[in-house]
């Protein structure tokens, strides 16, 4: 398929659905959108229409009919992805899924063994790992700069919670929120977690704790290479989207912080003042989301297996179960007691 | 014209040809690219195949001609802009032309007297300006944030000096280089100079004397409102593209360095290591081209006075052809000695 | 007392008694040392000699029976600061006493009971507090600029492990590593533990295994106002003393990182380098020392509450134990489980 | 000399002179305060009594005359420096010398003819040099780490500018402030200056005009070397101390910024917050004038020659008064034109 463009349709023309489309169409060499779906069909038209894209359907199913499609970014909501995985593998569509795949492990499995059958190309939504800065202490660490990885830290904060109704539907935090972290530990570590402990409150609103759920969160790992993580989450960060990570190792540390908008300085007798951080993942991760679609479309055209796999999909999961038990019995959970 | 799209040709498709036309096409809500020119009309050809581009032609006064064209992007070579923008202001067409104008003051006042008598906007290209962090730190310094001015420093370097072929013909450091930054100096300050001083020698390349000119140069000036200024160049920093401004006044500092393409931090046994700045202007200046072009489209569609104008294309170079004289005669030269 | 002059002794002229000894004698207003102590009495002597003091005995007896000294800074080794400070405590001395008191709770109580039954100043050397980056995180915490703290983060590794035959009467990292970390979280949220959890490994050396202790580790605690807390602990980093930490409240964040012994910056073709944190805790802490005697002898003229009482001598042993207890038995162990 | 203690007399117990009684009397191996002098001999008495020093005197003649004493700091008010020094190389005394010598060539000609006739070693307090970040840049370029300099950038600014009747005897802003900027630029590059060219004004108070002197300048120079260079100094930043040095060469940069009290760093939602630059020099090089103290020190017991030289004395007054000329005639000046 090297030598031709990959036509993309994509499904689900939400938030992240739009960047899909829009990267897809204008910063992809090699790809090209060629339709969209959504539940609202007006929503695909109108991205549709912006991007100068023939198709746009409210029925996804049209665009897994559709020869002339190779490929298919899933964006819709979660308890979607598993079903049309499934059936976009059936029709033999190569697949980029948001993550998560799904929050239930029987559905993730099945929906990775669909496409393991079908022989498609897979690639999940951690678009972290496409984000410069990160994908720089992942490469200085697979390198062996830092050595043999001793402590992993990781600090993950948004600057404001999703609303009530859907902190009811997200899964819990660690499966919502620290799945992203979960898996940078194992990107940067190259490790499997094999126990984990977690503590949280709701520091931030306690209508978060009514709803059942956490909005701040320290989770500890001890990994199977020996290795010990630490994240450290809050739903709220006043001063915004705050994303560092840190290896540290027996020959040093690499560690990332975060990016802001312009890098002016201003001193005046109050203090030396600077940018706050990027505002949110929009912002942060805006090239991040690029390049992890440009892997995604040369991974297919050139027969290759995609840098974020489906155990890449389904194991962050299995720790986030794990991170939910363990608030829950206050106790460590070993990986291995997740079904 | 504030409710319709503005339809706009590139005349010129090189390499910053290339990056305004992407721009228009993909980047600028409220623009259209609908056409390109270049004297090798292979090359406006292929820019208008990648971005679905109706038009393309090896002759630029078809979109002159052209009555669906509502504006011209000049970015051909600089010997052609005066003549250029003549003929597009007498045909209607609104004018975003790269810099410079031209070397010669008479031919600056001829271009600029036709775009007046047509009553055509125009803004010429000194990106620098919509550069986040330097943006900023003028919006600091406007917004009275340091106070009266006293002292701005500039720091511009190159990678790499341009092919000598290019020196020669290039009208000295001064003119092709510095010009941004005196530029830069008047956007800073508010102030026009009052009288300019220039040091400077081929510490790079001896060819570079050989060809009349400097490779490294200092400049210092007095403005009209008391502050002073200095500017050092380079036209060779080993580590990549240095730019870096401050204006320091009586209320405090701000300032603006340089922008990474990551935000790793290596520490190890032999120090702490970070990533070097962006390459060159097309890496560092890559957000300034799509923001000064979204200026250019609604200054057109709101019928407002562009951010850059006519005069802020000709001081510059009043500025540059004084430090010229003052390198040459090893004195200071007011800007009232240039014709 | 406050119009004359603190004379101190010194017991114990070791490390980091020379440096109390050095601090006294030159950098402390209102202080004087007047007499030297060491089981080696040459030690003693040695330290007199330098800096002029009068007394220098083998026997710190002396010292307490000496009617014109009015404090002791007692720097002997960990295993007699219980006795010792009974006894100053009995010859109506003020004490100032290093870390820790000592790792038996009962022993702790019985030195404290003796403190407060004589009346006199005691402050205990947890010089961390003193560091001026700290303090000013925990002015900027108790000032109520971060809000209501929701996360303390603390990063504390040692450049090289302690040699192993310390290494096996040290109580543990928990009891004689941690133990600044277990107090600056008390410190910097002003608030006690609830809970303690515990993962660590011997990762650095495996001799230090053998030895029954643990080399990285990582303790996170919930504490009784609510926030929760994060520890990670190394005994070797290559590059260095790593010093950090970071109190995440509702209203933002304070942190602090480590200084350097220079504040170069060298920019080459192979990126930006600096210089690594300052080497150990004698450079990192030299203020500190100053800082925290000045505070001492200050508290004693004025006669004022020191700042690190004794009861802030005794919690971080607590945390320390139920630190230890958490690691050997797999789970979080609450304060209140230890004696 | 090298197996015994130096001793060392001050003269001149103003502020400065206290700093290096200071430092002799407690931070210098191999020194020893024993005497001190100031016209004001209440002074001497008081520092004397501080640091327990058995003679003080209102007449520096006396510590001349005293055969125990090795050398002397002279510390006294510029126009005594160079009569001093005459007297007290013709007494066989060491000298250690605050900047400047003098601001008559002739005068400092002669003292330091005198000090060469004597054999005394001679040092000049250009403290800066030994500032650890400085040293540490200096080093760096005469390594080689740099390449060859190019251009040699200085920024250098007061917190506040002295009382005026100060300005009014103090030279000039180019001997009295800039001196210390010409010092740098000789250290760094390793060139002494070809060309000056100064521009100022008097921007912070138009009092210090009237006095005859500018506050705000800037200075560029040709070094023999071929390096550019070029300085900046304001007599007010009201965030504090300002001193930065940069050295561009063929291999890279490297540069040295301010130093802040803590290193703590504040983020909330107006932005992030650090600590401004230690405020003065009494702050910022309290580290330097221990090194040069003890540079001064070592140099004498190991009879070696002093790292700053009577030459190194003499030069910056050369460099002074040619900006100065500069400045008054609007025109580059020659150093050769400079008596």
């Amino acid at each position: 398929m090297s030598n031709r463009t990959l036509n993309v349709g994509v499904i689900g023309c939400g938030r992240i659905g739009r960047i899909h489309a829009e990267n897809l169409a204008t910063r992809i060499p090699g790809a090209r959108l060629v339709a969209t779906a959504d539940v609202t069909s007006n929503s695909a038209k109108e991205v549709a229409a912006q991007f100068h894209v023939g198709k746009a359907t409210g029925e996804y199913r049209e665009l897994l009919a559709d020869a002339s499609i190779d490929a298919v970014a899933i964006c819709s909501s979660t308890d979607t992805h598993a079903r049309i995985i499934q059936e976009a593998a059936a029709a033999g569509k190569h697949i980029f899924c948001e993550k998560p795949i799904d929050y239930d492990l029987e559905r993730i499995r099945a929906a990775l063994a669909a496409v393991d059958k079908a022989g498609v190309k897979f690639q999940i939504g951690f678009n972290r790992r496409f984000d410069p800065s990160f994908a720089k202490v992942h490469e200085l660490v697979a390198s062996g700069a830092v050595g043999q990885p001793h402590v992993i830290r990781i600090t993950s904060r948004d600057p404001a919670p999703p609303p009530l109704e859907y902190v009811k539907v997200s899964g819990g935090i660690f499966l919502d929120m620290t799945i992203h972290d979960f898996d940078m530990v194992r990107f940067l570590s190259g490790s499997e977690a094999e126990e984990v402990y977690a503590i949280g409150d709701a520091l931030v609103d306690p209508a978060i704790r009514d709803a059942g759920d956490v909005d701040t969160a320290i989770v500890t790992m001890r990994l199977k290479n020996g290795a010990l993580a630490t994240i450290d989450n809050s739903r709220k960060a006043v001063y915004g989207y705050d994303q560092r990570i840190e290896v540290f190792g027996s020959k040093g540390s690499a560690s990332a912080g975060n990016r802001t908008p312009d890098a002016h300085v201003l001193t005046d007798t109050a203090g030396v003042h600077e940018a706050k951080p990027l505002h949110f993942f929009l912002e942060r991760y805006a090239e991040a989301y690029v390049v992890e679609m440009r892997a995604f479309v040369h991974a297919v055209l050139k027969n290759q297996t995609p840098l974020v796999t489906g155990m890449d999909g389904l194991q962050p999961v299995v720790m986030g179960l794990a991170a939910t038990r363990s608030l829950r019995e206050g106790r460590p959970v070993k990986l291995s007691e997740i079904a």
